[in-house]
C-alpha cells in the first residue's frame, strides 16, 4: 500500500472519528453529557487519534490544520488535497453512521450536532458575530498547535496538548456556534441535514481558515527566531 | 510465586477494580455523576492500574485487548486463556461485592451497570446496530491502544493516553449501548443479574473481539513501515 | 531551618490544601460542582502540592500513606510520627478556615464535607460496608502509588498520575462513604463537628490503615522481582 | 521586531484568550457549564497558551506571576512593567469581545464573569474573608507554579500542570469570589461594567498580588537547599 494511500486512509478514519464521536455525544446525549462531556468528545478525538494516525498522517483530521500546514510548507500542495478530500469524506461517512443510530432509536433526524447561529441557536449570536468567534476560536488552536509541535521536547504529550485545547475552544464555543474550527466536522452534519445547517455552512468553512491562516502568520512574527 | 500467577493475579485485581469502580459508579451515583463522571471512572481505573499492574502483566484487563495481544503474537495462547479467566474471575468478583454494596444500602438490586439496547435501554437502538456500535468503539479503543504503546517514547503517558481514549469511548457510548468494548466487563454484571442482561450479553462478547481483530487488521496494514 | 521542620511543615500545607479544596468544595458548592467536581478538587490538590512540596516531604499529606512508606521502610518512625502530627495539624487548620468561611456565608455550620455511612449518608450502606469499601479505595490508592512511584521512568507524570487516581477514588466513594481514604482528612472535620461525624470517625481512621498495609503486601507479593 | 515587543504581545494575546474564554465561559454559558466547566475554561487557557507563548514570555498572563518572578529575579523592574500593562490591555480586550458577543446574542449586559463578594455573589462572603481567601487561593497557584517551573525534570508536563491548578483554585473560589488570582482578569470586567464590580475590584488587584508574595517567601524559606 502506498504512503499517500495510507496516509488519507489515515486522515479519513481521524475525522470520520472525531465527528462520529464529538457530533454523536452532541446528537443522542447532550442534555446527561453537559457541555463540558461534549467539549471532551471532540477533544478527546484528538487524544485517541494523535498516538496512532499520528505518525502516519500528522493527525490533521482538520482542513484547517492542513491549510496551516501547507502555509508553512510543511504539507504539499498535492497533499493538501488528498488530505481535505479524504477529511470531508470521513466527516461525511461519521454523520452517515450517526444518521443510522439516530434512525434505529426512533430519534427526530433534525439534530446531528451541526453548526449554526442567529435566534434559535446556542445564544443566537450573528452571522458576523459567529465569524468573529470562529477566527478567533479557531486562531487559538492553530497558534497552539503551531507551539507545541515546533520543538522535540513536547515528545509525548503533544497529543495531550491538542486535544485539551480542542476541548478549551469547545467549552466557549458550544453555546456561540457549536465549535466548528473545522471545515469538515462542519460540511458533514450540514450535507446530510441541509436547511439552515447548510445554508450557513459558509461561515465554518471560510472563518476556520481565515482563523489558520492568521494563526500562521502570528506565529511566524512572534515565535520566530528573528529580532532575538 | 511463580510469574504465570502474578501476572493472572494481576489481571483479576485489574478487572476487578475496573467493574467495581466503572460499574459501580454507574449503579450507585450515576445521577450525581452524569455521563462524563462515569466515563471517567472507567477511564480512570486504567490510568490507576497501568501504573501498578502494567509492569506485571501489561494490564489488558480486558480479553477483547488480550485477543488483539494474542493476534499480534505479544502474548501466548496459553497466557491468553490465563489472562481472560484471569479477567472474568476478575469482573465476577467486582460485580459481587457492587451487589452487596448495593443490597447494604436497601437498593434494587436490578442496576449493576450492565451493558444493552433496544427500548428501555439508553436512547433504544437495535441489536444491530448496537453490535455495529461495540465493532467500532471497540476498534477505536484498540487501535489507539496498538499505536501508542508501539514506541518507547511514549514513555510514561501511556497510560495516560489508553485510559482518556476508554473515557472517550464511554463518553459517546453511554446512552447506545452503556459501552462494553470489553467482554468481561459486560459478563461480570450479567451473569449476576440474569434476565435480559444475560440474553442480550452475546453481542458484548462478539462484538468487542470482532473489533479488536479489525483494529489489528487496520494497524498491520496502516502503522507497518511497508510501501515506505 | 532544619530538614525535618521543612519536611514537617511542608505536610502541614499540604493537608492543609487538601481539606480546605476538597472538604471546602462539597460544603460550599457541591450542588454546583457535582460529584466529579467534588472528586476534582481532592485529586487535583494532588496535581497541585506534588510538584512544589513532593521534592521536600514526598507530599503524603494522609498518614495512611505515610504508614505504606514506613513498612516499606522509606520512613523512619520519627518521621512518621513528625508527618502524622503535620497532616492531623494541617487537617484540622483547613476544616477551621471552611468553617469560618461557611460563618461568613451564614450558612449552616452542619456540613464540613466530613465522612460518613449509614440512614442519612450517601446511599446508606453500613458500618461493616463503609469499612470494607474504605479498605478497598485505600488499596486501590496506595497499590497505584507503590507502583508508579518505583520506577524514575514514570517521572514527570508521577503527580498527574497519582492526583488522577485520588480522584479515581472519589468518584465511587462519595456517594458510598464521602472517601477518606486519609485518616487525617477525616479526623479534621470530624473534630469541629462533633456528633455522628466523631462517632463514626473510627471507621476512616482503622480502614485506611489496613488499606495501606494491604496494598503494601500485595506490592512486595505481586510486583517484587523474586520469582521472575 | 523587537524582543520585548514579542514578549509583551505574547502576553497581551494570552490574557485576551484566559479572560474571553474563561470570564465568556461563565458569562454565556455557565449554567450548561457548571462551575467545573468553567474552572476548566480558565484552567485550559493556560495549557493551551503556555506551550505557545511559554517559550516567548514564560505566559504570566497575570499580573500576581510577574510580580512573583520580579521578586524572585527572574523578571526585570522594566519588563514587569511591560508585562502588567500589556496583561491589563489584553484583559480588557478580552473582556470587549466578551460584551460584544452578549450584546450581539441580545442578553443583557450585567455579567462578564466579573470577580465579587457579599450578599448576592456567590454563597455571600465578606470583603475580609473574601481577601483571605483570594490569598489563600493564589498563595496555592503561585507557590505551585515556582514548585513545577524550578526543575527541567518536569520539561514538557509544566502547562499541564499549572492549568491544572488554576483549574483547581476555581473549583473552590468560584462560589466564593468567583476566583481571581489574577488582577488583570478582575480589572478587565470591572472596568467594562462599573458598579458593584469596580468598587469591590480592590481585593482582587490586591490580595493576589500578597498572596504571590507569601508564596515566594514560602517558596523560599520551605524549598531553598539550605539547611539540608
Amino acid at each position: 500500500m502506498s504512503v499517500s494511500f495510507k496516509k488519507y486512509t489515515a486522515e479519513f478514519i481521524g475525522t470520520f472519528v472525531l465527528v462520529l464521536f464529538g457530533c454523536g455525544s452532541a446528537a443522542t446525549a447532550g442534555g446527561e453529557l453537559g457541555y463540558l462531556g461534549i467539549a471532551l468528545a471532540f477533544g478527546l478525538s484528538i487524544v485517541a487519534m494523535a498516538y496512532v494516525i499520528g505518525p502516519i498522517s500528522g493527525c490533521h483530521i482538520n482542513p484547517a490544520v492542513s491549510l496551516a500546514m501547507l502555509i508553512s510548507r510543511k504539507l504539499t500542495g498535492i497533499d493538501f488535497i488528498g488530505y481535505v478530500v479524504s477529511q470531508i469524506a470521513g466527516a461525511i461517512a461519521g454523520s452517515a453512521l450517526l444518521y443510522a443510530i439516530i434512525v434505529s432509536a426512533g430519534m427526530p433526524t433534525t439534530g446531528l450536532g451541526q453548526n449554526g447561529f442567529g435566534p434559535g441557536y446556542g445564544i443566537g449570536i450573528s452571522a458576523l458575530m459567529a465569524f468573529i468567534v470562529e477566527v478567533v476560536l479557531t486562531f487559538v488552536f492553530i497558534y497552539t498547535i503551531l507551539g507545541v509541535t515546533s520543538t522535540e521536547s513536547n515528545g509525548n504529550v503533544t497529543g495531550l496538548v491538542i486535544g485539551l485545547t480542542l476541548t478549551f475552544v469547545h467549552i466557549l464555543g458550544i453555546a456561540l456556534t457549536g465549535t466548528s474550527v473545522n471545515p469538515a466536522r462542519s460540511l458533514g452534519p450540514a450535507l446530510l441535514l441541509g436547511g439552515q445547517a447548510l445554508s450557513q455552512v459558509w461561515v465554518f468553512l471560510v472563518a476556520p481558515l481565515a482563523g489558520a491562516a492568521l494563526a500562521v502568520a502570528a506565529y511566524q512574527l512572534l515565535n520566530s527566531s528573528k529580532g532575538k
